[in-house]
């Protein structure tokens, strides 16, 4: 009891403290919802006009009866119930074959012009091997020209063909305003809940053609498998990472890899190697996750977007569950094995709280190891510069070539944001206890904000566009975070036998009120377009006709614009189809 | 081990049966949801005009802008939004004072009425007391048409003041079209989702004025508290039944009603009362519970079906916690008080398993009683007969009153779905222990389909219609009554150590599953009008003036109808605008 007594006040700070935290992370996340709302309604009632503010999804639509044409069937529906306003409709097909077709056609012509490029440089004409390591070798720019005129009716067939016979069970449907379209999207249209549903369209370039034909309970149930794996792939990395963890240590290194001891032994080395080898480590073998989650992800919804949001999701659990608790359990793991072999379950936020201070340094400096190697390396973009040089020296031949090895890209949000959130979730956890790690944090952010926003505004390309969707996912998952620092944060406390612990009890079950509150507040406007911010008027009148072909996939877009057209002269067709890709 | 080897080929009986009452329980409830969801998509897509699918209820407006009136304000917002369907709007307004008025109005034009039949019957004029003890006599007839004439300008200028001074923060909005009305109701309006909120409107003789005007946190709190209060009861009536059902005893009544001793002592009597005094005592305490949750329920929601809904869904959980659960472990409370007092939490179950074959008697008699006398009644309409005929005799003078005193009514959904749901589960739970209650189940629905099939057709008067949004609760609470009898089961088979009691542990798993995919595959369709349904073509052109006139509420009516009349024989006149109503 005299320890309890002694330790008294400085407990009672941290008690206060982890209120001041706490408090003002709920402030500003609301603020910052506020913020992202307003940004949302502003960029959904910009007066340009947007082909996916004028079209909706529908799936699961039931069977064609005798006689009748799947787009009959579609176009009577909706001109029946939204006589005024539907324009026209876009039946869904299957695009695996026609794409396959028309990614060789590309392949050619991009080979082609490389040809050509070689051909110009050196007056020398490339050669080309049919075969992967035997076939005859051929003259480059012939055999191309020769398998695009093949290729070209082919795809021509094969077009026909998808467009008529592979129409798949959903379409695109067109309205001649906004407010149409959105309050569409939002209705119920059928009788039985589970055939004709809509959504909103997504925006062209994120549509993932493939998976708009899953069935209503397929798409549930594939969703349901996919968490299974992901739960499995989570709780059974533990394994791995314990071992990482506790082996990449100096000792370990050198006794498992003798031919670096003499590397190793340098002073310099050793100092630096000894702070970041575990890190590093960690670093490289989360690496190999989220290619998983996203390619998990991938079969699971209609849009990119989506498919980041759900993968972003996953991973953040992964590398919480993993690195955060894995790492501060299992670095103590042997030396406080009996604790963990036999559990008291009492005591297993307890453990985490009593944990957790032993394991500051570890993430302090993996906080410094992302800060000045992450920034670092994003602002200067050596990776990126090295690769495109090496790329224009070896392999672009053509400008379209330069051009694509220049090209930035987008910011990977599936991994860029939970990476951030662990950020959060270790600052916040370590706030109270070693608040040396705030100023870290701070400058992670600050910085942070100043490069991401240089990044994301003059390098970057965005690939998609969902209007702010992405934020009541890291909205959530901040409040997560927090509430695994406030559920520590009272281990930590019985674990020092602070009398006034229950005093943080309620922090936790106001977090999850606010939660519910800001989920009651602003989710449905995430979720869907309110009415009062597509009422703008646009700034020219929308040219329906150009929305339509908006959303033709490439691999069929050249069928519906050249259909009278002479396939006379093979390449120059086909390059013309190509660049309205 | 010797018992369990003996007994086994029983309980493996009792398993199978478990499992062929589950799933033909599951398979009706599919069905039923098939049937129901038809029924409500005829009555939906009916040619008739009816008001309730033309306007849409929007709460939560918020604050007027300076320099313009609520209704300009509201028509501004949806003549924007909906432009070429919005047909015109009504601001709701505070009635109470208005509607006080209108009703001493009415009482007085009813007084009148009654004064002159009496007049023409008796040959005297009726006098009249203005007080209610002391107070002058006065002529009825020329006191009535005084104060009639007195009552009608000052109802004129509180009409005109309400309408213009008391406008609230929610607005019935009208459509020019079903489509459009049913697809603005489903759609998100404004930015900030808690403002503009919009349902679809509640037919105009259900709507509870007074509640519109709650804000959304103010409904949303008063649910909460509403909850708690009703979870409070339902606890806490507990106790009261457990006295009531130990008590009422033959030995106990005598007790403690000496004077009741000649009358118990006849052998014809006792013995009736020996059966039936626990079960009459019962049903007499449940008389008073319903009237509690509806005066509770009627605070929540804009329109009576949905009260009577919350109402329903209360009292279920409230007789299957208070009468099945708490008789059946009370009923042996006095036989196993250890075991109550120390309860092992894994034996939980295991009791209630125990206690339910020790009760089969009571709830056999429950059930046969409810058949006999319940449907006798309902049938015979004895009591309502008896209650016109002494009205008749003593108080009805006019017409009008003897109608009134005749008209049978609703048939009260609040109280007659709960107690028909704990027959549903006293059978379903019996089922197997007890098998002899399966006829009585069997009898009790069937005649019931009769008798209410016969009532609900010919008798009452359905005082209004909610489209068959009652059945998803029934549904609902049907699933939790099936998933009571299986928990049950699984601690029937424990008690009794039937090593093979796992595989009952699907059971409870299943159902949920079941209820889940019900909820997937119909409950959108019972939340929602599917624009489907609406889209059939109306009988008749609709008269929207007719549509909007049809949700002016009776207290304001006659201010619209007679605004440039004269109140020249104040009697007509207000006859005219009552008749109305």
């Amino acid at each position: 009891m005299a320890n309890v007594e002694e330790k008294s006040p400085r407990l009672w700070a941290f008690l206060l403290a982890t209120y001041v935290v706490s408090f003002s992370t709920l402030y500003m996340l609301w603020k910052a919802y506020i913020h992202v709302s307003e940004l949302r309604s502003t960029a959904l009632s910009a007066p340009d006009v947007k082909p996916e503010q004028y079209a909706i999804l529908v799936r699961d639509i039931p069977a064609v009866l005798e006689g009748q044409t799947r787009k009959e069937q579609v176009d009577s529906y909706f001109s029946l119930l939204h006589a005024d306003t539907f324009y026209r409709s876009m039946v869904v097909t299957d695009n695996i074959e026609v794409n396959k077709i028309w990614e060789d056609l590309e392949n050619y012509r991009k080979k082609l012009a490389r040809a050509e490029a070689i051909l110009a440089a050196t007056k020398t004409r490339p050669m080309y091997k049919t075969g992967f390591l035997s076939g005859e070798k051929v003259d480059t720019i012939n055999y191309c020209i020769e398998m695009i005129r093949e290729l070209v009716p082919k795809l021509k067939i094969e077009q026909e063909n998808t467009i008529r016979e592979k129409q798949q069970s959903s379409a695109l449907i067109f309205f001649t305003n906004r407010i149409a379209a959105t309050s569409a999207a939002q209705t119920i249209h059928a009788k039985k809940v589970d055939t004709w549903t809509v959504v909103e369209a997504p925006e062209p370039r994120q549509i993932i053609w493939r998976n708009l034909k899953m069935k209503f309970y397929q798409r549930k149930l594939k969703k349901d498998i996919v968490f299974v794996i992901v739960a499995l792939t989570i709780f059974f990395y533990m394994i791995p990472i314990a071992f990482i963890s506790a082996f990449t240590t100096m000792k370990n290194l050198k006794k498992l890899l003798p031919f670096m001891k003499p590397i190793v032994d340098q002073p310099q080395v050793k100092t630096v190697l000894e702070a970041y080898l575990p890190q590093i480590a960690l670093i490289v073998f989360l690496a190999v996750i989220p290619k998983i989650l996203m390619f998990l992800s991938k079969t699971e919804g209609p849009s990119i977007s989506y498919v980041v949001r759900a993968s972003s999701g996953k991973y953040f659990y992964f590398i919480i569950l993993n690195v955060f608790i894995g790492v501060t359990i299992s670095g103590t793991l042997f030396k406080t094995i009996k604790e963990v072999v036999k559990p008291d379950t009492n005591q297993i936020w307890g453990l985490l709280g009593k944990s957790l201070p032993q394991n500051a340094t570890f993430f302090l400096t993996l906080v410094a190891l992302k800060f000045f190697i992450g920034y670092g390396l994003e602002l200067s973009r050596l990776v990126p510069l090295i690769i495109f040089h090496l790329k224009r020296k070896y392999f672009c031949k053509t400008d379209d070539e330069v051009r694509e090895a220049w090209a930035p890209g987008d910011i990977n949000y599936a991994t860029r944001v939970p990476n951030d959130l662990l950020i959060v979730t270790i600052v916040l956890c370590y706030s109270v206890i070693a608040p040396i790690i705030i100023p870290f944090g701070v400058a992670y952010f600050g910085v942070g904000w100043l490069v991401l926003r240089n990044q994301a505004l003059k390098v970057y390309v965005p690939s998609y566009e969902s209007y702010g969707r992405m934020w009541p996912h890291m909205h959530g998952r901040i409040l997560a975070a927090l509430i695994i620092y406030q559920v520590t944060m009272i281990g930590y406390f019985s674990i020092k036998k602070f009398l006034y612990s229950p005093f943080a009890i309620p922090l936790p079950i106001f977090s999850i009120i606010f939660a519910l509150m800001c989920r009651r507040k602003f989710y449905n406007s995430f979720r869907y377009t309110p009415l009062e911010v597509v009422c703008a008027k646009t700034k020219e009148t929308p040219n329906l006709e150009a929305i339509y072909k908006a959303y033709i996939p490439p691999c069929l877009s050249s069928y519906k614009f050249d259909e009278t057209q002479e396939f006379g002269h093979a390449l120059s067709a086909f390059s013309k189809t190509g660049s309205s890709v």
